[in-house]
């Protein structure tokens, strides 16, 4: 078995399939960075709209680029009254993640260029969706609580305003300014899986609605978005700091994980993680509900010395640990968790398929078709003699 | 740079990503193989819903069985009216491919035990796909035209109630056959592209519907689905007998290709095309149009011979290059060549899906999670020092 034949079956796991600009994992040192930025800083002194034409245009917006993305984002929150009809249309059951996926191809309707050549029209509709995915999201959620649908409040940024659609006030500036942070800190994290079929849909020339509905799709797997909901039920399923200790114990001795410790990556705590944590335990304070922080953190801290006693090694927290007692504070629905993943990796997506069919055009051929090894079938391991129905 | 390096903005080409027990392609011996048998053979010998139940449980089905698989398939013909609702919601210039991935997902309301664990919960999904993409897909284009939606009908093969959906009229047995060895020959082909998506997204064991809505995106780039397409508005270009040399010149003077002509895979004429003409020369006759295979055949012998004088080597038929004619002269309208080849491949992907998520599980991890090669961003190869938005 040659180096290359070892790729069979592995999920492509370590490999490098292509060569991007957009992002990079340093999980030795810890460090997340968007096009060159630590995503520290750009949490600190950046808000997602920045953080978004970053991504979409390659470096840092200037005043008046700044203002006329965030302008244009404005105009886009108002979506095609048909995707209201639709939304209504369906069951108020409906998983939220089948939902996006069903009604982000309708937003193709708000975009007269999509089809067209050049990579400015592929720029607009990337405008579209980052504005529009957040109108969907929030309006579902009105939908199927039977609530009135909250029209985009044009005075508020894309973070703040995603708060107001889906409650109908007006966040107060600390809750919206969390809420911002968290959009900017999981806009991007490289060729995770979605990201992978974003780019794959959109290698064949299809449109960047149909690659941000397939990578809609792929999120929506337990293997992949929705952590963060586990997490949140571990530490509902814990309830009091008193039970911590058994669960710890009874998790370890049976093999099983910790939802929210441990990374693919990060030899490190995630960065996201390190801000995140501060931030959930202030809007704990701020929604009263100091208990689900402060599960986390006494869990965080007993399993890290639990592990490192069992195991010998190092376990750390990765971005889903104290993601979900922030969104759980700020009232977000559980099961939304992974749309509103999806209203910030939209970002993402949308940079990783301009890259594909832009930037990659050149040095790569235009389409992901790999091959597969035929292990033969039910008849042995040439081909088959066809059976009569009459004679089965 | 080793052999595995090369691998990087390949598209993965030739590269074999997985074992499957599903699909051959003999590309030098123009053989194409399902679960072991010749598509030749299931095309004579086989219907769609035998070489569905084929592809889905492994070996083809006994009497009883492809009776109940057919049943079954007749019941989930029927989709919850809701779908209809939305649908009439949509502009009827809506692309229909865009159309179908955003509906696809809505068959799930039909679907009791989606997400439930379990082989066979997957393939009622994937029955439920296939009986309802084909009512959908005819739904929409005569919702678009404006005419009545017609109910399936319980009497007629799923090839026969598909066109019978589509124009209100029970095709004869002869042009219902024809179409139900169309659907055959599509049903499946390996690691394609949208295949590979579909099996992308049920890595990150995601249910069936968020996989084929993916796959449905994938197909619908220009580099994938659509060829058909191509050759059809290429045959309506040429118009006539007499210009055929003239176009040949033209293309083969500008380098460009000519449309149905080659393939990356087989070294012969596509089985599938061998099988495709002569249905597509009787049903020219049926419909009293024959100029289209006409002119498609002319075109291929004086094709093959340009090519091979011009550049001392063969060229082949594809799949694509007599179903435009067929497609087109059974009255198929261009923009639904496209959601016709996924009302075929349906099954094709659902197969896949299930062997990503069952057969495959033991050797394989659970999720296609490739890697990228970071290569620097517009600051220089290392971070980026943050400017404020006052300094720029």
């Amino acid at each position: 078995m040659n180096e290359c034949m070892s790729i069979l079956n592995t999920g492509l796991r370590g490999i490098d399939v292509a060569s991007s600009k957009i992002c990079d994992v340093r999980g030795k040192e810890g460090k997340l960075i968007y096009r060159g930025f630590l995503v520290q800083d750009l949490a600190k002194k950046a808000g997602f709209e920045e953080v978004s034409f970053l991504l979409l245009y390659e470096r840092l917006p200037n005043k008046d680029e700044l203002s006329d993305f965030s302008q244009s984002l404005k105009q886009k929150r108002r979506i095609p009254d048909n995707i209201f009809t639709v939304l209504k249309a369906l069951p108020p059951a409906m998983n939220p993640m089948d939902v996006i996926q069903t009604a982000t191809p309708l937003l193709i309707q708000n975009d007269k260029t999509v089809g067209e050549p050049g990579i400015e029209n592929t720029l607009h509709s990337a405008e579209n969706l980052i504005a529009g995915m957040a109108t969907i999201t929030a309006a579902w959620d009105r939908i199927r609580n039977n609530r009135e649908i909250v029209p985009p409040h044009d005075d508020l940024s894309h973070a703040a305003n995603f708060l107001y659609m889906l409650t109908g006030d007006i966040p107060d500036p600390e809750t919206a300014r969390f809420f911002d942070i968290s959009l900017v800190l999981h806009a991007e994290h490289s060729f995770n899986a979605s990201t992978f079929t974003a780019r794959q849909v959109a290698s064949t020339r299809a449109h960047i609605y149909a690659a941000v509905s397939a990578a809609i799709g792929s999120l929506s797997g337990a293997l992949h978005g929705g952590a963060n909901v586990r997490v949140m039920q571990m530490l509902k399923e814990i309830g009091s700091k008193d039970h911590i200790d058994a669960y710890i114990k009874r998790v370890l001795d049976s093999g099983d994980l910790i939802m929210g410790l441990g990374h693919a990556v990060y030899e490190t705590d995630d960065p996201r993680a390190l801000i995140l944590g501060p931030m959930s335990k202030r809007m704990g304070e701020i929604a009263g509900q100091p208990l689900w922080y402060d599960l986390s953190r006494e869990l965080e801290i007993k399993a890290k010395a639990a592990f490192k006693a069992k195991k010998q090694r190092e376990i750390y927290c990765n971005v889903d640990f104290y993601s979900a007692s922030l969104f759980y504070a700020m009232g977000i629905a559980m099961d939304l968790f992974s749309p509103v993943f999806a209203v910030s990796r939209i970002s993402g997506w949308s940079a990783h398929v301009i890259e594909e069919q832009f930037a990659m055009a050149a040095p790569k051929p235009s389409l992901y078709r790999p091959g597969a090894t035929y292990v033969g079938n039910y008849c042995g391991p040439d081909e088959c003699a066809f059976v009569d129905l009459d004679n089965r």
